[in-house]
C-alpha cells in the first residue's frame, strides 16, 4: 500500500528528535570584526569525535530528483553526525525516520527546507540521501572522517513511501 | 605613502601560502548516493583540535564594503585554521599577510574569490576580516572552539593600504 509523504515546513521544533537546524532565526550571535560581521554562533553539534573520527568539509553535488519520488532507501552513520547547508539558495528536501536497532518505516516523514537552512543529522539518525530539487545542487557538508564503518543503509519496498510534492 | 592592492584571481597556486581554496575545480571527488550525489571529499584542512578546540560551524552575516577599502586591521588565529564558504554566490574579497611573529605590511596581498569559492584561513595566518561585496552577504564557516586566546590583532597607519577595485 502506498503512503503518501507530505513534507511539512522544517523548523527546529519538527526536527529536534533528529538533530540541529541550521538558520539564523532564533541563533544566538554577536557583533565582532569591529561592527561589520555578525556571528551566529555555533549552529549544530559537531559530533565526529568517536573512535577516533575528524570533523571534515566536502561539496556534495547532488542531482535533483523528480516528483514522485520514491523513498527506496534510507541509511545511517552510527559514528558522526552529517551537516547539509545549502550553496544555491535552493529548497530541498528532508526525509528522516526513527529506528534504534532498525528503521521502523512507519516513522518517516519528510520536511521541506528553504534555501537559507540547513539540517546537521545527529550521529546514528536514519535519513534520506541528498535531496535536492528543480536542478543539480551543491551542499557544503561538515561530516566524519576516521577508521571504522561509518554507513548503514536500509531498503525499503520501492511501493511504500512516496512524496507527490514539495509542500 | 598610499599602497594600492590590486586584487588576483584565487587560485589554490596562488593562495596556497595562506591555506586551502575550496572549490570544485581540481579536487578529488567519488560517487555516492547509488549515482545521485559526486562528493567532492575533504577539501580542508580542518586544524582545530590542539589546545582542547574542536570545530564549530557558525554563520557570518558580513555588511559590504564600498570602494576604496582601506586595510585597517588585520587578525590570525593562533590556535586554528578558520573556512569560509559564501552562501549568496556572491564574490568577495580575501586579504592576506605574511610574518611570524609580527605582521610584515608589505607582503600583504588581495584576492579575489568568486562566490563559488570559499578560503580555508590554516592555523596564525595574517587575514583581514570578512570582505562582503555589493550587499551584505552571509558565509558558512568551520572554525575552532575551545580554551586559549586564539585572537591576534594588528592596527595598520590608516592611510598605507587601499583596495580601489575588484579585480
Amino acid at each position: 500500500m502506498t503512503k503518501i509523504l507530505k513534507p511539512r515546513l522544517l523548523t527546529r521544533e519538527v526536527f529536534a528528535p533528529y538533530g540541529d537546524v541550521v538558520q539564523l532565526e532564533g541563533s544566538k550571535h554577536f557583533t565582532i570584526n569591529h561592527g561589520m560581521t555578525e556571528r551566529f554562533h555555533d549552529l549544530a553539534k559537531i559530533d565526529v569525535e568517536r573512535e577516533g573520527g575528524k570533523a571534515i568539509v566536502s561539496i556534495f553535488q547532488g542531482q535533483s530528483y523528480d516528483f514522485p519520488i520514491q523513498i527506496k532507501m534510507m541509511e545511517r552513520h552510527p559514528l558522526g553526525s552529517q551537516l547539509f547547508f545549502p550553496l544555491n539558495e535552493r529548497p530541498y528536501l528532508v526525509v528522516v525516520g526513527q529506528g534504534e536497532d532498525k528503521l521502523d518505516p512507519t516513522t518517516i516523514e519528510a520536511f521541506w527546507a528553504r534555501g537559507d537552512q540547513g539540517v546537521n543529522y545527529a550521529r546514528n539518525v536514519w535519513h534520506h540521501p541528498l535531496l535536492a530539487l528543480e536542478r543539480t545542487s551543491n551542499f557544503i557538508i561538515v561530516d566524519r572522517d576516521g577508521p571504522g564503518n561509518n554507513l548503514e543503509e536500509v531498503w525499503l519496498d520501492e511501493s511504500d513511501y512516496r512524496i507527490i510534492s514539495s509542500v
